[in-house]
């Protein structure tokens, strides 16, 4: 098998697996109160330039983005999202879990535009009904978003602009965050992203590590009783050193960056194989995640050859869109492989 | 004040007025198990030709949609909706506060379209990422629906017969049920109605009750603990005859029908006066809610003039979408003075 | 039947009917911003002297209870009650779906004692694993309690003391207020109860409505959202007349107070006439309910007379507690019935 | 410092360390669908003797213990617990977040009591206000209790016999299962507890792990969606495979009981400790979690010695209770030291 399914078949990071090893003899206090814990909560300060922040380990994205919400929103609010993000589609009502509703709005290339925002918020405050409906009471975005897109700095700067305007705390789903920043063209840094929004996360689970999330609130405004809610939630881990271990190796020596930076230019030269052979593309994709189009019977026989990818949905009766994904793990032969195949 | 603001601005209907005045000294049982509630009961499924029909009386319609759809979904299933449906729009969350999504599909002229269910259930089962989504586990529809439009009998058949494919129950919330019975042109009969959704309510807040909404479980299909589930959601009356009294006067000598009937027709009266002194409407509607555009300047004049209707929201620059409702209580004089003043 | 079952076997006190009849024509408002609601509001708070009250009306106590409680608890808290709460006991987990804990301590005669309240509080924040606990968000006690004992001014001023000192907001349940405000030896008025708390309610269904209750939040203190958290809970009556008008009259020629002092002689009398023939009390209650010991024997032979009446619990195996309840209803005839069958 | 404070201190057992990093470069499935779930679950199976067990891994055990209630209560039930369980005490009210509510009941020395919920259950079912009442839908004991203490073959048969005469389904949380298994005295094995109960997860995290709980549904009867409800509580891993590939290692060559066997040695060691040198304990622990009574002398003088353990709470004014923890990991040398300066 040769996955291109996605970013998290492989196990950990090389280096991240030697340094579970090597603190794995020690004692350490339980809950995210050890000494890597607190590392790693150093690390990512400083890469954010944000000494203000205050960050929290947790398992995966789907428990994260339903801890921060949950924590954030009150009882009567919403969260505003694009139709197609993740806590809309994917994750199996986490958020209305939490007796929250997902307002949804147009998206526009799987991101949200700052217009539409303003716009809904506007007709939100003028509608005569508004206290018979949900209140937005904060923003969701990813970034990179679900069909691999960024916004640019302007297109950040402009949604928070807006959030601000209407205080309101935007939140970015960084899933795939480190995909993002290394991709060519891209104009975010981590100090600016910490500059533009209220709080987010830092993927691990999908770049590096077996799992875990990092979340940063960007100015010393998480909920002061985070930690009972993350309990609340089956959210906080016992041996909290597993998540503090781990981002503490993909913050030293800038290895989160670095295989985050493989990945793409695996993905680049993936995507010139694709462009190669005359493939097109769903959606033009500067980030880890290719939606190719394929016909039935290109997917057929690159099943016979054991490529493993997904079969997002139809583009029409005889084609397919096809989600390849490459990750920190991804290798040249791979590549080859798929190269040699199609 | 001439309102014509909503159809819950006046009391009760003096009938019905009158049998609560003539029961009031009896001591009856407790939470709905008293004569004037199974008196009601049966007189309702006489009426929808259901011998069996389990019914049930709560107090408002919020309350209605979100004990029904959270006595029928399972914790992992939403409710599907069209985008304009009252659920997804005025409930406040209510939906989501029982942790269920509420499922939105495209509308059209405010209704489901058969096909478009059926598309959105076809593409879900299809979906590789269905695990990880909320899987639809009931249909909602309104009749009529948030914007006075009806179904025609053929097209909730269709919509019922897409819900019996996919096995999903059908909802079919009649907070104004009687107004549409009642329309020119419809072709829907209470028991076509019971025959062809599994559970339905029949309004009586917005037709004739003080409050009150008669839910209809078609065939014995009520939960085992719906009394319950009630008591859980706050929705048991402790007096319970309050309701029962009141449906047991709608539902005798046609009064029900009849003054929905006298609704509409005041209804088509307006609907002729804003036609003749040239008015467009918003969209064409048969029932007691009509959608009409005036320009700000007569909003303006109307409001002096100490005429209530709903600013339902902007058309364009120069004109507002206006909803003017009539009920049961509506008088030929406020019609009247609405012609004069116009 | 003659039914000593419970205080909302009647329908509406005339004087309250009345009201809704001479009122039944006129034009209002919806949800509650009608001129009956804001008279009946101007009452109360003169009849608690307390000008900074915010009131809502509700149609009953159990939805009271849930958004009341829902709207003070943050996400992590849990109200603190005594095991015999009505919360605790026959809200069919009204609380719990709310997604809160109601955390009990133990009763004396059906009350909260301050020592343990205080004991319970103190120790929690002495425990080393309170963050893994449920916070203690508020505290709820009733007034009469489910066993119709009543505290006195002081121990109500102890617990609101302790609560004070905690920053944990106090919440009365006055389901049967009135009855508890008029009973012999009572020392607590409105105006001290107003005092002495942050909010409780009135109880209108059981004292003379057909349904409502007014909640009461003493100082200005409702959640600026609460209108949107009553319409999530399906807890805003479209016609908020009803409500509003009701208490209008209850509060009218302090007509609410002499209807409960009324329920309470009619108890008195009973009581004696249960003590004039050698039954013993489970309990000893000063107001409307009533639990006596009965021989299983007596029991069958009430029934047969017709006298409708609460089988509480097995008292051992000859005898059974059941309560009896008087309200505003209750006539002296219906005494005289039972004294003669006893 | 020398730790007796729990038994998630330490990082993994070296064999299980070593299968993650032989493991680690290997392609796998995502979402627990990889061959070393599959290899993990066929060797549980197998040591449960139960070839009916359908087994899920989840990584902590409040999370595992809100998705198995909330997968297996209807929405107007609760789960049954004596008032020291888990779930009920250090869960942050993790439960009543899924809108369940935990009915508790009396323990002694931390267990439930076969007569106590008999009784319960019985009063439940012949109480006239029952419908008002959370109804119980499922039973929850812990083995080891949160205690120490076990149940015996005997009492955890009575109990089941309970569950099963009232249709209950009974769930034993097995935090820390293998250091039940494995005391002396005990007469309950692994297919024992999985003959006498519907669900039970076998603890990870305590029991050499990074983390990770086996749920084992005893008779093909998880929920079918029980996919969906994890992921709905955030409790799916991307990565599966880490939760696989330890169990994988846990259930090879009899590693899990053996390392069990060797954390009850050191603690019955401990416990002949404190004996030869005179104190009294609060109860009679079997198992690895020793409460033991300390002067506050001696707990001053044991945190100046760097010896770590949990302060219990107070026993009276002079002394305190204590809780010392062994685990796989405990090393003989830490026994001496403890001795020494005892």
């Amino acid at each position: 098998m040769i996955s291109f399914e996605s970013d998290y078949n492989n196990g950990a990071h090389p280096k991240v697996l030697q340094h579970l090893v090597e603190t794995n003899g020690e004692q350490t206090l339980s809950y995210g109160f050890d000494v890597y814990c607190d590392s790693a909560k150093e690390k990512i300060k400083a890469a954010c330039d944000d000494p203000d922040a205050e960050i929290f380990f947790l398992a995966g994205g789907t428990q994260t983005n339903a801890t921060v919400i949950d924590s954030i929103l009150h009882t009567y609010e919403g969260v505003v999202s694009v139709e197609t993000g993740h806590i809309n589609t994917h994750e199996a009502g986490a958020i209305e879990f939490t007796e929250h509703k997902v307002i949804s709005i147009k998206e526009k290339d799987g991101k949200m535009d700052a217009q539409t925002l303003d716009d809904y918020l506007y007709n939100f405050l003028h509608d005569g009904n508004a206290s018979h409906s949900v209140y937005p009471g904060m923003v969701y975005i990813t970034f990179p978003t679900e069909y691999g897109t960024l916004y640019s700095a302007r297109e950040l700067d402009e949604i928070f602009q807006v959030c601000r305007r209407y205080n309101l705390p935007l939140y970015v789903d960084g899933a795939r965050l480190g995909y993002g920043l290394m991709a060519d063209g891209n104009d975010i840094t981590l100090p600016y992203l910490a500059s533009h929004c209220d709080v987010f996360y830092i993927g691990g689970t999908k770049i590096g590590a077996l799992c875990g999330e990092a979340i940063v609130f960007t100015h010393n405004n998480a909920h002061e009783h985070f930690f009972n809610i993350q309990k609340q939630h089956g959210a906080l881990m016992a041996k909290g050193r597993l998540l503090g271990v781990q981002f503490d190796a993909l913050f030293t020596d800038n290895l989160y960056f670095d295989i985050s930076r493989h990945a793409i230019e695996m993905a680049m030269r993936m995507k010139r194989i694709f462009q190669a052979k005359g493939f097109r593309f769903f959606i033009d994709s500067p980030t880890n995640q290719q939606f190719v189009i394929l016909s039935n019977e290109t997917v057929k026989q690159l099943c016979k050859k054991d490529i493993v990818f997904t079969h997002w949905g139809p583009f029409d009766k005889q084609n397919m869109i096809c989600r390849f994904v490459t990750s920190w793990a991804t290798k040249a032969e791979e590549l080859d492989y798929l190269e040699k195949n199609l």
